[in-house]
């Protein structure tokens, strides 16, 4: 294989994990260890718009100590986007003017870090360059809290965010057990359609201190049965705790969260995201005393408490990215293949980008109880390699320590 | 002074902080080293109710293990309470049956962990003891996340959620710079009538992430004031995050988390707690978009991002409650006394319970800027040596490990 010698174009995109900087990282450090090929490593600022705006942040200008802390940052540390590129047959405006920024920075090696839709941007245009006959290598890197990417045991941002999440409502239940007699306490955990996160905190209920029942977007939620759950378990034990997916949906496929989707007793329509408008439920019309918590942002965003295992998986499929790209693949994600969950083993994979973009991987039935309401241990087995080790934070003076790039984000602040 | 030889209860009240349990751990830790006058120590289930009702943990029966999983144990691992007992010149039942519970165990020092309110029921048992001549020696145990006990320069408790409030935001700052034009955020912090937890925020601010703007209820709260603040902000950096704390009230000192409190442009009142409803008011008046975020339980109970600072100040300020009673001192509450600030030295002090009870400290209007919308480096300088230092997590396979106490809370499980 003749080397193709040229520079390297990254870029991130999507909602950020706590994660993603770590791939970036290992784009960064392949890439520098293989000079003698790529030249220069540019970073996208703002994901595609950057490329686009010719707007990049010099790894060559950046210190040591920043490139380090990447992997101890959250978001996006080079900025990240939602664009959707248009198909190039229909319109080609950006691909001609991408054709003509890869030509101008000699881009031989473009990689995107992003989940379902960054890799469909990947793959149109891996196919574009390909048909104007311009010769880059176009590698998709996967990132996803939601851990919905098909073909790819798991994603890298999965396993930190569940970490924080069992470790977050293991504290949640151990502080509701301080009053003899509780409340009902609803905690929404993020997941439209997929509910991987939500059944995490499952680990949580195995440790000792965690939600009693969990309801996955994978199963049509319905409200007498949930009443009839919540019933049960507080008749016994005076509390419950209940984990649910925001996306939760009815019979008819109509999500909680949207308006229309739920009547109280009095026919008003409930307010609010999904564990709000259950705890109404549950005071309204159950007559107990309820509450509810949105873990929200820090989900995908807690550097603090990420798994190691998923940092340095995130790592090893940036360098892969970079290793696959020098080895002439081109068109193909990085993957992640289990080989064996006890002992815990994995490699590095590929598959096609087209046989990724625009698709969701939801839980397997085989992974979800008959009641519909909990996890099986099938799925406590999977998820329990990916949430080990800690990755310790840096802190200064009592708080974190961010990566900041020169031109980066924040840099002008 | 003569040997007080007996027993010693121990009990926790009011809402859980994430180091209170490390002050039953110096309690222990102390009366475990003066065997020869303290020879049992008997932990009260909830509190004060578990005292009237005879339910007692006992510490000879649990090991070792379990007593020092209480430094990083959340909530309250002995249950907690909020039960306000009568003024006994007036129903003395309760203080009967105490005094009774008392002889029958021959307590002879009596321990009570908690806030304003809780002072003051230490206080009235205390009084009472007197009163009807039984010799117990009663001191109060300070812990509140608030940090609004008056005469202690601050509360066990309040350096661990600062520390976690503060390096969350700092985790949502820099997640929201993923975007070009970003969102106005508004993190809602807990606090009703002192804003302590949501100045800290500030400290995100200083390290270069965190919120450009912060509301306390110490500064009466002008809806039109906000709208111009965060148009300032937002006009110059395309996003803005704020802090606010769940207790801001309007001129007239209604609460803006009250139903009636605020109005939207089209006379509708707004829905939910205070972030919830600024956020509606930036989205629907300012016509710029918006979400909340609410830290909710985890500021209490973030047993993962603890103070080192803050642990070690509640162990010994439950170590100090023990000698202190040892020495004969009674009916006060342990204090911290800022030796000083840099470099950082305190000390303990003591008291007296009724000049503590069921009074609050807010913050003085020296900590405040001029516009009301941020704090000032004296507020800076005062917290910071609080959240030093970082007391790691004891992890099994990934998640936390909390103390699990024979015949204590979730021990049923």
């Amino acid at each position: 294989m003749k080397k193709l010698i040229g520079n390297l174009l990254y870029g991130q995109s999507g909602g950020p994990t706590s994660v993603i900087n770590a791939s970036a990282y290992g784009v960064i450090k392949e890439s520098l260890e293989n000079q003698d090929v790529i030249k220069e490593v540019l970073m996208m600022k703002h994901g595609i718009k950057g490329a686009l705006n010719e707007e990049f942040i010099l790894i060559s200008k950046q210190d040591e100590e920043n490139i380090e802390l990447l992997k101890h940052s959250p978001g996006s540390a080079f900025g990240s986007v939602r664009y959707k590129m248009a198909d190039y047959k229909e319109d080609d405006t950006d691909y001609v003017r991408l054709l003509y920024i890869f030509q101008e920075y000699n881009i031989r090696y473009f990689l995107y870090n992003g989940g379902n839709d960054s890799m469909d941007t990947c793959d149109r245009i891996s196919e574009y360059m390909k048909h104007v006959g311009y010769e880059v290598r176009v590698i998709g890197v996967p990132k996803t809290i939601d851990n919905d990417l098909p073909f790819t045991d798991h994603t890298p941002g999965y396993g930190s965010a569940a970490k924080y999440i069992i470790n977050t409502i293991m504290e949640i239940s151990y502080d509701m057990l301080a009053y003899p007699k509780g409340k009902v306490t609803i905690v929404e955990i993020m997941g439209r359609h997929a509910g991987w996160l939500t059944a995490a905190s499952a680990v949580a209920t195995k440790s000792g201190f965690g939600p009693d029942l969990i309801y996955l977007p994978e199963v049509p939620f319905s409200v007498e049965k949930f009443k009839k759950d919540v019933e049960k378990v507080y008749s016994k034990k005076s509390q419950c705790l209940v984990a649910v997916s925001e996306g939760l949906s009815n019979d008819e496929g109509i999500f909680l969260s949207s308006s229309s989707a739920l009547k109280d007793a009095f026919g008003h329509f409930q307010l609010g995201g999904v564990s709000s408008k259950l705890a109404q439920i549950v005071n309204n019309e159950m007559r107990i005393s309820s509450r509810n918590v949105e873990l929200g942002t820090t989900q995908r965003s807690a550097a603090h408490l990420q798994s190691l295992t998923d940092v340095n998986e995130a790592i090893s499929v940036g360098r892969t990215a970079v290793k696959y790209a020098l080895k002439g693949e081109s068109g193909v994600m990085v993957t992640i293949e289990r080989v064996s969950t006890n002992p815990y083993k994995a490699t590095c994979g590929k598959q096609p980008l087209n046989k990724i973009a625009n698709k969701e991987k939801t839980i397997p039935k085989s992974m979800i109880n008959k009641d519909g309401n909990f996890v099986t241990d099938e799925f406590i087995d999977y998820v329990m390699p990916l949430i080990q080790g800690e990755n310790t934070p840096v802190y200064y003076d009592g708080v974190q320590h961010f990566s900041k790039m020169k031109n980066g984000i924040g840099s002008k602040k």
